[in-house]
C-alpha cells in the first residue's frame, strides 16, 4: 500500500486515540497535504518539531495495529466483499449458477474471520 | 447484548491494549468464569482489588469503542454478510431474481460502511 494511504487507514482507525494537538497537525499532513514548513509557521513551532511530532504519531498509529490488526482485518472483509459484489454482477449477465456458490462460499468465510 | 458476552467482545477488539496483569485477571473473569474470590487468592491480592481491576479495565476497554466504534462497525458488517449468506441459500431454493438485487445492494452497502 502507498505509504500515505496506509498512514490516512490507520489514521481512520486509530486517530481519536491520538491528542487533539497530534490529531490537528497530523491531519494537515496526510489529508490536507501541507508541508512541514506550512504547519510549523500555522502552529509556531519548529520545522523539525512537527516532523518529529509525524513521526511520532506515525509511531503510535502503527503500533496500535501491531497490536489490535484491526485495519488488516477489516481491508481483508472489504476486499471478499467487494469480491462477492463483482460475482452477482457477473451472474447477472452469466446465469453461471456456479457463481452462486462462490458467493455462498466466500460470505461464509467473511462471517468466519470476522 | 448481554454484559458478559460484550466484554468479551470489547476484549476481544481492545484487550491487546491492556497490560498483562490485566489482561491475565480479565481473563480468568470473563472467559474461565472463576470469582474474584478464587482470582484473589490465585493472585496473591484482595477480592476487592479483583473487583476494582475488573472494574478499571471495563472501563478502558468501553472507553476504547466510545471513541473508535469498531465492535460497532464490525457487527454491523457481519450482521449484513449473514443476511447475504442466508439470501444467497434462498436463491438457490427459489430462483428467484429479487434476491440476487438484494444481495447486489447490501454488499454495496457494506463496502461503504467499511
Amino acid at each position: 500500500m502507498e505509504e500515505k494511504v496506509e498512514q490516512a487507514y490507520l489514521y481512520d482507525f486509530y486517530g481519536e486515540l491520538l491528542n487533539e494537538h497530534q490529531r490537528r497537525i497530523y491531519e494537515d499532513f496526510i489529508f490536507h497535504d501541507l508541508s512541514l514548513g506550512e504547519i510549523a509557521s500555522c502552529e509556531g513551532i519548529s520545522r523539525q518539531g512537527v516532523h518529529d511530532l509525524i513521526k511520532r504519531c506515525n509511531k503510535l498509529l502503527a503500533g496500535y495495529e501491531s497490536k489490535l490488526h484491526l485495519v488488516k482485518k477489516f481491508l481483508d472483509a472489504k476486499r471478499n466483499v467487494e469480491k462477492i459484489h463483482s460475482l452477482v454482477k457477473e451472474f447477472k449477465k452469466s446465469q453461471n449458477e456456479a457463481l452462486i456458490e462462490e458467493i455462498e462460499q466466500i460470505s461464509n468465510q467473511i462471517i468466519e474471520e470476522l
